[in-house]
């Protein structure tokens, strides 16, 4: 398939469809008193990724290199190794700051190289995530300018790749649970690093099966109390820089033990990798001290007293990675959609609705448009979100505010927007039939890699947690003054217009009252049981574990609430150019569709009957509208023809006998 | 790991357990007015899977065969010739009934076996499936002595593998548009099979990439007008026996061209195929003519006028298929639960509840709860529905009504069961964290093979359009006559006690409810369609797609409710032996979480909001006793630990350093 070829093909199956559709019988039928849209893609598409695409179009391009196709069919081993290759390369083109640059130096062109970098391959993003994100971030951001000299040149250029040893078998998402040991030995004068049993071993260790030199390993630091030697005080979780490969024979280094991970359902371009340490000395000055360490007189000093704070501060690399995850979940659910809606507009089947027409194309029956066109306006409103917390991480010297609702926010976004990801990969590949799973289609093979992305940097329901906590006490009338005037029975015992509905004002508002009611009912919920308990020392955790099903909801709400603001917020900047904005229409969709959707929004009752019933058709109403401007809305995404599959384009001509299948 | 020592893991933890939970905060917050209940695991097994486990143990021990072990991180090739060598090595054993045996002799010995096979691996399963199912199945159903006589002995034993050809590039879950033709060569005495255009390709066509010799093909039949011998007369869909390879070379008969369909993100035990018949000589004795073909003075004969009966009656084994994956996807969800739920019973994380003692169990968190056991309680319900169609499956001679209502009902299940399965798979994926992806874990292995069930033997959505088409006529207080007394507002206004709305009347009453009020919807809807129409010749296909929110939500409806109604009769039978069924808690559970949860249910307010509110109390108050019973509830699946992963077991042990992961 050539991209012209595809392009004619998808151009002349639209203009026939056009042509017919006035009558098109399901359309006419959907017609309600709406006026009609036109979306302009080019406004949509700056609207989206900005007037100067050049980085991203040069990144898109880099991708052509014949390095860079996709490969199927191959073991977890060859996959690693091919994407080693590829990293090195990115590394040789310069698609990374280097490790000196200062950090806003060119900072829209990696923001856009890295952007456009996330279409195409998780385990491509991953490596290069836990090597220059985690590895190089950590000595970077906390290590001596001596280390970063030595250690992040060869990085930058990944001739010496790290990887970032945190997680153990017995603790993920809990990090602070974990039980590698590092004691200072004040007669050698170095830290002594140990595994102390099974579950401590580092495990998932992304890189470290084969790949990695270093490693930037957290340990429970213990130094010796200096009012009794003979005891242990404890400090901590702290990093250190350890030497995991000879750099020579990469055999691994005394006392260290390396084992793969196995295969997995995914991602098997990433080594995951398993480390134990048998007592291995780590010199003083390999630790990464920024918050604490033993200095040179063997004492240990830190500027924070509680180490809560010290793990915090150093795990400001954690919060990055869940950015990073928000954004190519939004890019990759664009891959997909854009995949499934050009096949549905190309691929007729089910027969003909007039008697000597051709069979009608799929993308044309009212179930397949909604099992996309909801997805399609999320992933508009996911992206804005994914850009406005990316603002929030650029924010530089965030006061501790700013930290809080950065950290729970990404926290937050990461869960909806992983998980919109993984359901708009399996509503994409059901639409896409057994063509979904074929490897060189991509939507299949998306998945498999994205998975994990579901529970890695936090399992997803226990990032809620970490909203609903940090927001319970946030979504107050003192902090947010909108909520002051809230009313229980506000939308209750009245009928709206259409315009209404469609508004901007009610969805938003809706998405509020919703986020507020259920702040209320889970505050009130935590404030019986702390009234009821026996046992005081019951955490607010434990409490929110309790009333688990109102947490969630909460957390979701409050999220949900920030995609919509955001979306709306954007959706009224547009509106500054031109009295229309491109965005309302998807903007619309999206909050039906969670207004008539969600049963958690649903089962709350804040609206009549006849209100629910009235959103339910202009839903139907939205998705017709979409359906007219869908390729506007698709091609604005500007995803590459060389990131899609056969599908996309002339998958007939894809499958003659003369091609090869067979990968 | 051991069975034995993965067993004692698990008594120690969990009697740890119970002998600290009077303390559990947790718990004693959940406690409600419902007496505790304890469930027999044993009885309950009974129920499940009968007294007499004989062959179903005799299976589960063949599976022990070394041949059987799990490989991973193998290419599909690999992959290909161990599904092949597995196929035959069960062919060897007998695992199924000779292609001569009669139908319904040993009858349970075989469903036991077959059963027991589904928990093992799809691809087996569906190599299994494509070649006696739908292969040996063709030619027993439509076949002529001769042919059976000839062509099953060795497809019994495997030694001639083949495959079923029905499935064409441009035509899958829309089988009656398949553009392969089949004319009648009147001077050669013959049928000619050709591939018209690329389009008309088989396409996954399963064992027909390496595997299958022959190949029942199925074509449009054209034969020549006797009124004028120079026209050709359309006689519809028709299945042809053809050699696709050489018995000795192994290479392509002349004229047929085999292709691999390529990698796929999942199944790749499976090698499908793409065809493609130049021209090819088919003698005419190598027709499944049971309801047509050419006879032999050379004239068409068949026992159906309508072309569509004659198709409707061929392609019966497909309904057969359905049944498969509803059991299957009832199996494969047990295995996924039991999994999952085990190591959530030995895996602790996110600290301790109170100080000194060990970090809480994950399974005793209500998050993790929440995530499995309505999944849990689902699957007992499905595992009861996929016995009930199985009977209707099995009933000899069925009539035309029971034809309509089996093909109906094994169509909705199909995909209210594949798509259980899937969200199973995705939430035992998550519980497990990163291990869920570890392909020895078995769960991601599982999602990548599974998820073709979604679409194949037809996408699920367009499935549900069968249903709800089949079902509009048939929902009617006519053939229902406990619908004559409904009542729309029949909940509204009323409070109910916690027993009532925990009974299967009530439960019962109100999906019925919902069923019979979504089919008076959706005639609604059809009836003003029909009468705003001008093109009076749209199908009823077309309106239903039109109103496609409500036909899906109608047709869910259908099927929930027979699901329900079908757990219910077990739950009454169960009671005649015990004043209390083991059943009654997971009917209770399953039926409250969809009244919580279903967003059509919700939003269709049957019932007053604060009874909504109660149904979601009593969903955790159930929640809460499936956990203090959920070791009977699993262990009664029965899924021996050979066929789990080592999280299920002992995963501590399982990854000691001298343990080979690294597969």
């Amino acid at each position: 398939m050539t991209a012209s070829s595809s392009a004619q093909l998808r151009l002349a199956t639209v203009s026939a469809h056009l042509a017919s559709s006035s009558a098109d019988p399901v359309s006419s039928a959907l017609e309600t008193s709406l006026p009609p849209v036109q979306i302009n893609r080019d406004t949509l598409s700056v609207l989206l990724d900005g007037e100067d695409q050049t980085w991203r179009n040069w990144m898109f391009d880099q991708l052509k290199d014949p390095l860079f196709e996709y490969k199927n069919n191959i073991t977890k081993e060859e996959a690693v190794r091919l994407n080693q290759q590829r990293t090195r390369h990115l590394a040789r083109i310069g698609f990374r700051p280097k490790w000196d640059e200062p950090k806003f130096k060119n900072h829209k062109k990696f923001l856009a190289i890295s952007d456009a970098m996330s279409y195409y391959d998780n385990s491509l993003s991953t490596m290069g995530g836990a090597h220059y994100g985690l590895y190089v971030g950590s000595i970077r951001e906390l290590g001596s300018d001596e280390l970063k000299a030595k250690w992040l040149p060869p990085a930058d250029t990944f001739e010496i790749p790290g990887c970032f040893a945190l997680t153990e078998l017995g603790h993920g998402s809990n990090p602070r649970g974990i039980e590698t040991e590092a004691h200072w030995d004040t007669k050698q004068g170095c830290y002594i690093i140990n595994t102390p049993n099974i579950t401590a071993q580092k495990y998932w260790i992304g890189a470290a099966a084969e790949t990695a030199f270093m490693s930037v390993v957290w340990a429970q630091l213990y130094v010796p109390d200096p009012s009794n030697k003979d005891q242990w005080q404890h400090q901590g979780i702290h990093a250190f820089l350890v030497p995991i490969r000879d750099l020579k024979t990469r055999e691994p280094c005394p006392g260290v033990t390396i084992r793969n991970c196995g295969a997995k359902s995914g991602l098997n371009g990433m080594d995951n990798g398993r480390l134990w340490f048998d007592h291995v000395k780590v010199p003083r000055n390999m630790c990464l001290d920024k918050y604490g360490g033993v200095n040179e007189n063997g004492e240990y000093e830190s500027m924070f007293q509680s180490k809560d704070q010290r793990f915090g501060g150093q795990l400001v690399n954690l919060s990055e990675g869940r950015v990073g995850l928000s954004i190519s979940s939004a890019n990759l659910a664009k891959t997909a959609l854009t995949i499934a809606i050009r096949y549905g507009q190309t691929r007729r089947q089910f027969g003909a609705r007039h008697p000597g027409e051709q069979e009608t194309l799929i993308m044309d029956y009212n179930l397949h448009q909604r099992r996309l066109y909801p997805l399609l306006a999320t992933t508009y409103a996911q992206h804005f979100a994914a850009r406005a917390i990316m603002r929030m991480r650029d924010v530089e010297d965030k006061d501790l505010k700013q930290i809080k609702q950065f950290h729970v926010i990404s926290s937050g976004l990461k869960s909806l927007h992983t998980w919109h990801l993984l359901d708009t990969l399996q509503a994409t590949r059901e639409a896409c039939g057994g063509q979904g799973l074929k490897s060189s289609n991509r939507i299949g093979h998306m998945k498999a890699d994205c998975d994990v992305m579901a529970t890695y940097e936090g399992d997803n329901q226990v990032m809620l947690i970490t909203v609903a906590k940090g927001s319970i006490s946030d979504f107050t009338p003192k902090k947010i003054p909108a909520l002051a005037t809230f009313n229980k029975a506000r939308f209750q015992n009245q009928t709206f217009s259409d315009a209404t509905l469609l508004s901007s004002e009610f969805q938003l508002e809706l998405f509020q009252h919703h986020a507020y009611a259920a702040s209320q009912r889970l505050a009130a919920a935590v404030e019986i049981t702390r009234s009821q308990q026996t046992d005081k020392k019951q955490s607010l955790d434990s409490i929110l574990d309790q009333h688990s099903a109102l947490s969630q909801e909460f957390a979701r709400a409050v999220v949900e609430h920030f995609i919509l603001q955001e979306l709306v917020r954007i959706e009224k900047e547009s509106l500054s150019s031109s009295s229309v904005s491109p965005l309302t229409l998807v903007r619309q969709l999206h909050g039906l569709w969670k207004l008539d959707m969600d049963p958690n929004m649903v089962r709350r009752r804040y609206i009549d009957e006849s209100v629910q019933e009235r959103i339910r058709d202009l839903v139907g109403a939205a998705i017709h509208r979409v359906h007219e401007n869908v390729d506007a809305l698709v091609s604005a995404f500007g995803v590459p023809d060389h990131l899609l599959g056969p599908i996309a384009g002339d998958w007939v001509q894809a499958n003659v006998v003369e091609g090869n299948q067979d990968i």
